[in-house]
């Protein structure tokens, strides 16, 4: 156990073994964190709020929270949690195991998210969005959720299927269903689902072509799906399933 | 008064009744806080410029500002101010009563903003935007000013009129007004004016129907002007005149 | 030397002479600050990581980092870096002379940039990004890096030649060369390489016209080069060569 003493930590927060607390973070009482957690320093943990209908936070074993970070009690993650700098995670938020968040990502709660997600700086999750596994989001994208806004009780989450890859600054209309190991590219609007293995483009974003058309530079074959070529930060398991189905490049 | 023992505080700041400054926050010389203002923890209050010409920061009662915000010297607020976290605002802004601003809002001062203003998250107000009142804006959205960047002295502020909506990733150019009850489509970018009452959309944005011709989901009819069945969070006598123009859903 | 009391500083930093570090800034071991530099409240300054390969941070002479700022170790700056709230650096990165970076950009590392390079609020910077000198770049907008993402081995940073000016909310793909004294306009997409001295925009971007056709609103001629009319900011002997080849407005 390694708190600073430069931190606010509350003596009804519940700790694993061998956490690291950084200066100047502040830990509020309703928080669960698992074993060998690190919470950088300038945090805040647990941050209060009626929303959270009295549900802790909780944070599984392994998890890395950079600097800057402010996650709300009442929201759940699996272990492996990697933040970038100033992340804002609020009320009802439940990711899976191995849960990537970049630098400055604001997600608002009350949605939800598969294991090996990977977002990238600077997205935003709205609330009702579902994102399955090993879905890969990049900067600036934002999930929306309300079709006529300002509105009230219309709200439709976004879908994202397993597999999928946002590219950077997208905007995903309410409602939308990405398909499994599909492509949207960079600065699109999607405003209609998307195919399963498609790739899409432009504003409004349409279909462009099947994401296996899609070559690698290097002449070494497709470049979708992407598990066929990429295996950085997996488990061994899940690896090996990929190379079963498309190979060992 | 509950001013934590880890802020600091000048004795030269001027607090109403009742006012909580949070923990690691920095409250700096020429700062007038109104009654009930809750400052959280994080924070920069007062953030000393030559630009603010030694105008204080003036927030008024009952504001809550979240974590990590900094307010520069300067810039004046009405009752009832909420902010999200990491929100920035310069000198020179102002702004009427009821003013949300969401995490990660960067307003640039020298702006001015009327009354119950919602701004969703990440939002960024260049100098001289000048936004009526009830108007909502939503994530990612820029309004600039320099209509060919870099200049000096050719700044035309965006002006958005009173009861507009402006959807996710939009980008306003210089000198564009925005229209009453208008709605501007997500992912747009705005380039010449939008006429009171129409839908825009597009890049550029192009006139795409009048706003009442969008209708709600569940069938119980138009959408726009929103104010016809959108009430949360407004004060009574503004509903009541709503209600009277609009009818009660 | 104005060392915060509450700032908590390594024995083993390096300091110039007549540095000022700010309440509840951290300051690792493997930083080095020129004179004059001033660190504001609550940034973290030489962040370790394994990727930086044992180099320090490096911060020229005259230096101002305003609050919330997180720079890691393994980068270099030259003298006159000024930066707004909430910047990141990471590792890796490389910058000439008087770098002003805006509120909430995040510069990724593994990147170059060179002299009098002005980039306004959340600018997002990727690895491999090479920028000339006297480039603007203006807010939310995205260098990119990977083909086709995800993948590894494949990046291809993006170039910007000198003098160039990117607009809000652009997106670059990998690869591309944006060639000097060009523009990019707002909310662009940009999919292939800019000609030097033309402008460009839309989604994809296309060639618009000539930069020297855009005209200054207040009839004085060339918006573009930009030299010709905007000198704030820049050191004589580089305006005066300006004057010498478009004269002096």
């Amino acid at each position: 156990m390694s708190i600073s003493p430069l931190a606010k930590v509350s003596d009804k927060a519940s700790f694993g073994s061998n956490v690291t607390i950084g200066d100047f973070t502040v830990v509020h009482d309703n928080v669960i964190l698992g074993d060998n957690v690190v919470v950088e320093s300038h945090c805040v943990l647990g941050y209060p709020t009626p929303l959270s209908e009295g549900t802790p936070l909780v944070i599984g074993d392994g998890a890395r929270i950079r600097s800057h970070s402010v996650f709300y009690e009442g929201s759940i993650f699996g272990p492996g949690l990697v933040t970038g700098h100033r992340v804002t995670v609020r009320e009802k938020f439940k990711a899976g195991k191995n849960l990537q968040i970049g630098t400055l990502c604001d997600f608002q709660g009350h949605a939800e998210v598969g294991d090996y997600v990977r977002t990238h700086s600077n997205v935003h999750i709205g609330h009702k969005t579902v994102i399955g596994n090993c879905v890969w989001i990049f900067p600036f994208t934002v999930f929306t959720n309300d079709p006529h806004p300002p509105s009230d009780g219309h709200m439709k989450g976004v879908v994202v299927e397993d597999y999928a890859a946002i590219a950077t600054m997208c905007c995903l209309m309410p409602g939308v269903r990405v398909g499994t190991r599909s492509l949207v590219g960079a600065h699109s609007l999607v405003t209609k689902d998307v195919e399963p293995d498609s790739v899409v483009g432009g504003v409004p974003a349409k279909k462009l072509c099947m994401a296996s058309d899609i070559q690698l530079k290097d002449g070494s074959g497709p470049a979708y799906p992407w598990m066929r070529h990429f295996h950085r930060g997996y488990p061994k398991d899940l690896i090996d399933v990929w190379i079963t189905e498309y190979g060992n490049r």
